[in-house]
Parts: structure tokens; sequence; C-alpha cells
């Protein structure tokens, strides 16, 4: 029952970020989060610095985004949850060039009076630390 | 108590990979890890890879290997717990170039048989997506 809960709070985050709902999106976290989020700075807390980082993806695409959570897996005991995927995210970017990749998410929830809310997340894409790249063509 | 228990586990992980103890390491993780590691691929399954993963970094440096954990956070609820923090990792490679950087470090763990250890985890550092680059100079 908690899995189908964090599972259609996913759900309803992926259709906010396609419907570009800020307000909708931003009700999957909690306001003190601790996120690892997948531009810089390494690490930053609270809703309203998630809040920026959305509308930062928001503005960067010029149109529709596609953004779709594949392999989702999710672990729960009473008020602790995890969870993570393989996001697929595409779209044609403000500049006019087509973006295209794939990226992880793991996402730790707490149930706080009654809702899963993410406490922490943790997005990225694989590095090659020998030639200081952002590996962006993998696919699963 | 449980979080005493995991910080324990990290603590000893550090220092099994000071050591270069890959056999110490690798008693952190569940057999069937889902890892989200810092290099390539998108994702992998079992402790086999993960070992592999972290004997590729033991022959990357040629010296001994600073691995520090920082700002270490810890929430447990009965079987489930999962840990961030930002590790800074340095040493001098086997090409003689020295390498100095942090990461961002999950892992979510879950009590099996009594002993807490790492189900899923994610390393990386974060990525300047419009340069493709990933970003290695960044200080918590």
């Amino acid at each position: 029952m908690a899995e189908a809960a964090i599972r259609q709070r996913v759900a309803d985050g992926v259709e906010a970020v396609r419907a570009r709902d800020i307000d909708a999106v931003m009700a999957l976290y909690a306001s003190n989060i601790v996120s690892f989020d997948i531009g810089p700075p390494l690490r930053y807390r609270g809703a309203d610095h998630k809040r920026r980082a959305w509308q930062e993806v928001f503005a960067a695409y010029a149109g529709p985004i596609v953004y779709e959570v594949h392999a989702l897996n999710v672990t729960t005991h009473g008020e602790l949850a995890f969870v993570h995927s393989l996001n697929h995210v595409s779209g044609t970017l403000a500049s006019g060039q087509i973006s295209d990749f794939w990226l992880r998410w793991t996402a730790c929830f707490r149930r706080i009076d009654g809702v899963w809310l993410v406490v922490h997340d943790h997005v990225s894409v694989p590095a090659d630390l020998e030639h200081g790249q952002a590996v962006l063509n993998l696919r699963p």
C-alpha cells in the first residue's frame, strides 16, 4: 500500500513536470530537502532552491519536455522509503538544439503527517573522470 | 542505536578503502546491490561488479588514497536506513598526476539477518550539461 502510494506520487510528479506545473512538482518535496542535483552545487538545502532548479529546467526547454521514469524500484518500511530509477529526458532547448539523455534518480521519502515527501534526492549522469566529461550518451 | 551501528559500518568502510582491503570494503554491500556509480554504466547490479569497480579505483592510485566522509547524515526506521555525505577523494594517480575532488554519496541500507547492508548506492559529481563536463572543482 505504501509502495502504491509512492508510485502514485512519482507518477504525479512526472505529470507535473510534463505540464510545467511548478507547484505540483514541488508537492513532491519536503521543505527541508537536501538535494544532490544533476548540476552544481555539490549539495543544496530547501525547497526554495529546488523550485529554482526546476524553473531553470523549464526555462531551458523551448517546447514540450519528455520526462519518463523507467525501472522504478521502490523499497518501503514503516515511515521510510527509497526509490531509484533511470529517467529519460529529452526535448528542444531554447537554443534550438535537441537534448536527449538518461539520468539516474534516487529519492528518499519520509511519511510526514500522512504524506510521502522526498527528504533527500540524488540526480546524476556518470562521469568520465579521466577526461573530465559528463557521460550523456548512455542508454539502459 | 541503529544510527550508531550504521555510522560504524561507514567508518569501517572508509578504513577499508584506505587500507585497500577489498574484502573489508565489500562487507558493506548486499550481494544484489543496485549501484549508480560515479563512472559508467548508468546502473549495474551485484557485488561482483562493485568489487571490480573498487579494484579499478585501487589500481588507479599509485600511493595512499585519501578518502574522507564529511557531513554524514543518517536516517533510520526499523529495518531501513539511508545516508548521504560529501566525500573527499584525493591521491596520486598511477600516471603521476594528483587527483583531488569531492563527490556526493547516497547509500540505502537494509538490515538483513541483523547486519546493515547497502542495497543501493548512488555516487556522483555534478554535471555541466551545457558543456558536457563533469564538475570536479567544487568544494563544500
